[in-house]
């Protein structure tokens, strides 16, 4: 396949001189074609490279930086090893784990290639090998008054045909993207390999070392990396898990600094940041504040408790509901961060002054009145008509996907839905592109699926539902359970959880071939089945049916004007900002910095294995092996290592910088000025999480894995000693 | 009466060359008269001034210094007005708060001297005028053979005769007090003033900000000041309390400084330190380690649920134990502190290696060996005797003088017995010089006194008592209750109840004037009132007074041996070293600076108004005035102050510095080089808490509030404008 030619957005930007202060961070997940606007900033940063070279996707360092689909990884050998973060291969240590035998608390190393362990269905490996702007054939030449359900159908639909005539050539996926709030569409297309495998995992009393006690915090003293490799077919394509697969040979790969970065070093980032609300309206910030983040907060709060009872005395279902009670945890700090930041903190006020400044610069010239003058209001209203049947809504899809058996009830029904129509017709998520990685969720499920944590979870959930009110009922299941508006809670509860139980006694969904046995049956198939589970996706997706209409509806008519907000947004600005976080490849840059997180405490830069050896506890999340407590003993001995840093006398283990990143970013490369690896990106201050909704230009501070610590955790902890001879170590 | 000439220490200590790091904390309560040894120190840290000055009692600044009996505090006007810290008034303010008026929390200030408020029973003013050596005529020409009881008796009445000879004239207080272990006896008179009222304390929003959450923590932002005032009769004696009196005119105060302490520079603490136990062997802190901390943890935090649990849903009670639980919040914070820091911070690993350094310099040479060769096995031996006994007279120490009425019965009982000798046979606490301090600890008593939390901690105790191993029981108690050694707990627990219920419904103790009226009676007349409380109080007086003449003469054996074992230290080290704290007047001196607290994160040496804004939550223990925050806006929108500090942009609020204190200093003047007050010591970092055991030289820190946030609280909030007034101020 001839690969379309890379464009830059330069064109689209004016250039701007903007107030700079090397005292302050610098916001902006950039755009790759982005970058070499920002040569001036760069420059005062002391960065004396090319930032043209961060432009060109296929060339040197980018061509080595991939996205796990969730997570960021780079490319460190010319033999397909690639390094993330410990945390995003969770899935994989989970997939590989017994009862006897837990990689998620033990780690794990292969010996050699063969020993290396698939990392379980759906993982994925995705190269970015082109970024087109593809505006005009999304957007363009659409009559004035089309809106509504008639306009979201129409950009679906071109959005549709972009990415199958990029998808033609087996073994690529193509994304079409909206940037600036539709105001820009992009066709991203990524390589997608499909076999992946766990190469190495140090302990969780390394990898996640500080758990979630530590979650979100600083000082930190995470060892968060972890390796696994791509593996293609011996013709060099993507393929699906084979004996037979080889090695994938990047383009391009990080040679692993190890003087690991330094303070004050202008420092790289370049990765997958998932999703940034930068540009949402003031109104909508403040539906974040004033309703979801308090709901999430007690929700997560609410299920955590749960699923922490459920799996209380039973350690094969303790196993399967620990990765979600984990996501769970790290959402809910995460959500109380933001959530403390944006009102104690001030964020919300400064979101509102900054909206306000906007209105300002509106007003003060006609030109700019009649063309944006009304357009806060209208998405204003466009967001009060959604929150009319906002819980309902939600509630319904945290029943119906919050269990694992039901959820995959729903998905099965939806698919065989979709199927009956002609592939440009389906809904993009049930087009037959996706139907393998369906399938392999599908499968993937087995490690997570626990008959007692849905039960659980879906009495949890019809609690709340039979406590909506009057007029907003889900009739369906009050016709089911035999619940009402106004019911006594007792009789509800009583109801609901005899219901339940013979829900998912009646469903064999927990077996895997039967689930998987389902996969191209018809809707009538399903429900002749007699599943319980299968029966009830049946009879909810009618009223889902009509929520997601209503939904394109209101999508459509919203889209006509966001994009003018963008612009107007832009425009302000003088052309130079980057767009919200899209899941998108993005580079970011910064400096390694410490900061006063408060008035009178000072987060310093670096840590060392001082404070490992500090916080070790033996046990717990602090459970440092003691094999890493004796290498750091053998260290104050007097044994020499070259990753000790001379002026902190000391390994550093993690630091602290500017660089603005957030979830998805997890897994980055960090690299210093020369392109080499200094470390990962894994986590942000507590004093950050807000900056999802609004950058704090004084207190964000990312966290790195410094990747001197990688390496001396290798060489003198987990004796990796054939993967650093893998690697091009520079000193 | 002629007061004793003030003789220096100078002859008792060699003069020493210690190695000398400024970057390092510097340990040291010191006497005053060793300060001028210290003039080479001194001078390397920046001190231009006369170290000479602060061996002269009676002259500027020690003659501002005073003792509140378990605080510190200084003259800061010739009108006798006192400046200490909040936490040291609360006495006065619970003393003088109603349900209806609670002091505690809103603070209160006098408008003029009428309005101010006596203080309280028992409330005292100390000023040391004479500090003599009575080495000598305390342990001089005794025979050889004389050791246990014979010792410790003869010990206690050489010091009675000096106090005696002391306080001939009225309105003086002597102590004769032990300072390196017995090596050396100093008697200490001083001015006891009994006339003290309340002045001014800002409301718990700043005098108490942050509570319990911020104890011992940085960064800080406690504005813990307050301000008493002295009065003495008209002819300048001091007397009890009377409207006629007048207030004292100190013949020295201290001016306070407008512009505060500045990072780095060299600073002073003035005050009483109460206890330390650097001279205790590396096995008395192992047992405080591993028996002491663990057991008071487990105590308090049991005590302080139980109190709660009594206090809920009744505010009398609660505003009755509020002090109480304060306290043993303060203890239980602390303690955890030393016992973390002891263990996981390494401080008894220090304390051990510093003892084997003593060991290994004893061995070196044969004379040392001969003189100090067993004097460490020799208290460890006497003290494994003290262990055997050690829980069963804790637990009856705790019994009886855990609940205010039973604790009131067994005062009332032995001073009625003491009585019944001779003045210089009694017990020293018993002695008529006593009797009218303890006649108000009977009356102050009241306002903590309640029968329901009485009853709570006596079940509390005899629960534990009822567990005692056979062997080590209490029979008194046995027999009174029903009680034996391996009775099933519920029983135990039942005879309890009922028992403490006819003891605490039986007695009249709660009854101010009762109380107070049995103060002269005999023991015979004290059981015939029949008072439950009083007959059980005469009940267990003969096992307390085996326990107490077993504790002699073991304390006459040890009074022996310890004195060596100082020598030794003292000798070892080259002769300067301070003594333990033991309430007595110290001077230490330091600079103000930051620390990197744990790997990766820095106290910054000063905290600011803004951080009082940030944490200010406008209830519980963040409950920052309205005024108060008001006036921080107002600041911020450009209002002048002459306390803000150019450099920080702000008013300095806490100040971090490396000063030796321990409690007792609490509300000890800070004084800068020019002897003018820049701050009140109020707390220590969480890093500190163990430095009772083993002073750290790089993390030690004590907590000051600057003078300027008092000054601009006074100004801008609280409307103190006549104090400031009467105070010298100097920029």
């Amino acid at each position: 396949m001839k690969l379309p030619r890379l464009r830059t957005l330069a064109s689209l930007f004016a250039a701007a001189v903007l107030a700079w202060s090397p005292a302050h961070g610098d916001e902006g997940m950039w755009m790759p074609q982005q970058m070499p606007q920002l040569a001036g900033r760069l420059r005062a940063l002391g960065y004396e490279g090319d930032p043209k070279a961060f432009a060109d996707l296929t060339g040197f360092p980018m061509g080595a930086i991939v996205s796990l689909g969730g997570c960021s990884a780079s490319f460190v050998s010319p033999e397909g090893l690639i390094v993330t973060n410990h945390h995003c291969v969770q899935a994989a240590l989970q997939f590989n784990s017994r009862p006897d035998r837990n990689l998620m608390v033990d780690g794990f190393l292969a010996a050699g290639r063969a020993d290396e362990l698939p990392s379980g269905p759906g993982s994925r490996v995705f190269v970015t090998v082109a970024v087109e702007d593809v505006t005009a054939a999304v957007t363009g030449d659409i009559p004035a008054g089309t809106t509504g359900r008639a306009y979201y159908d129409l950009i679906e639909r071109r959005q549709k045909a972009l990415t199958a005539e990029r998808e033609k050539q087996e073994g690529y996926r193509c994304t079409v993207s909206s940037f600036f709030e539709g105001l820009r569409y992009f066709a991203i297309t990524q390589l997608e390999i499909r076999d992946v495998r766990l190469v190495y995992a140090p302990a969780a009393g390394i990898g996640n070392f500080g758990g979630e006690t530590d979650n979100w915090q600083w000082p930190r003293h995470t060892g968060d990396f972890s390796f696994l490799r791509a593996y293609v077919s011996k013709d060099g394509k993507p393929a699906a898990y084979s004996a037979d697969n080889v090695p994938y040979r990047p383009k391009h790969w990080l040679k692993v600094s190890g003087r690991g970065a330094s303070p004050d070093e202008v420092i790289f980032v370049a990765g997958y940041p998932g999703r940034t609300a930068r540009f949402n309206t003031f109104e909508s910030v403040r539906e974040t504040v004033e309703f979801s983040l308090p709901r999430t907060i007690r929700r997560n709060v609410e299920q955590i408790g749960i699923l922490e009872k459920v799996g209380s005395g039973d350690p094969e279902t303790a196993l399967r509901v620990s990765t979600r009670i984990r996501g769970l945890n790290n959402v809910l700090t995460k959500t109380r961060g933001v959530h403390e930041a944006m009102v104690r903190g001030g964020v919300l006020g400064q979101k509102e002054d900054s909206e306000k400044a906007l209105l300002a610069w509106i007003a003060a010239d006609p030109s700019r009145q009649s063309k944006f003058g009304r357009v806060i209001t209208e998405i204003g209203a466009l967001n009060a008509e959604r929150i009319r049947t906002r819980e309902r809504n939600l509630l319904l899809a945290e029943f119906a996907g919050g269990s694992g058996a039901l959820g995959a009830a729903e998905t099965l029904h939806r698919l065989a839905v979709e199927r009956a129509k002609p592939d440009a017709e389906r809904d993009p998520f049930y087009q037959q592109r996706n139907w393998a990685r369906t399938r392999e969720s599908l499968d993937r499920l087995q490690r997570s699926l626990d008959r007692k944590a849905d039960r659980a979870m879906m009495v949890y959930n019809l609690s709340a539902i039979a406590r909506l009110p009057a007029g907003a009922r889900i009739e369906v299941l009050d016709r089911m359970i035999g619940l009402s508006a106004g019911q006594s809670e007792s009789d509800a509860v009583a109801k609901v959880s005899a219901w339940v139980d013979r829900q998912v006694a009646g469903s064999k969904l927990y077996d895997r071939d039967f689930r998987l046995g389902l996969f191209e049956k018809t809707p009538a198939e399903l429900t002749g089945t007699g599943d319980t589970l299968l029966v009830l996706a049946a009879a909810l997706a009618p009223l889902q049916e009509e929520i997601r209409n209503a939904a394109k509806d209101l999508g459509g008519r919203l889209a006509r004007i966001t994009p003018v907000y963008a612009e107007a947004v832009l425009a302000q600005a003088g052309g130079l900002v980057s767009p919200d976080a899209n899941s998108t490849l993005r580079v970011t840059y910064g400096t390694v910095k410490g900061v006063e997180s408060r008035d009178g405490l000072m987060y310093l830069p670096q840590t060392t294995l001082r404070g490992v050896a500090a916080k070790a506890t033996g046990t717990g999340e602090f459970n440092a092996p003691a094999a890493q407590l004796a290498a750091i003993k053998a260290l104050r001995g007097g044994k020499a290592t070259p990753f000790a840093d001379a002026r902190l006398g000391d390994v550093p283990v993690n630091f602290l910088s500017t660089v603005d990143t957030t979830g998805g970013n997890s897994g980055s490369a960090t690299l210093n000025a020369r392109g080499e690896l200094v470390g990962l990106l894994f986590d942000g201050t507590y004093d950050t999480v807000a900056s999802d909704y609004f950058y704090d230009k004084v207190r964000t501070r990312s966290i790195h894995c410094d990747s001197r610590y990688m390496l001396w955790v290798m060489a003198e902890v987990d004796g990796a000693a054939h993967l650093l001879r893998e690697m091009t170590i520079v000193p």
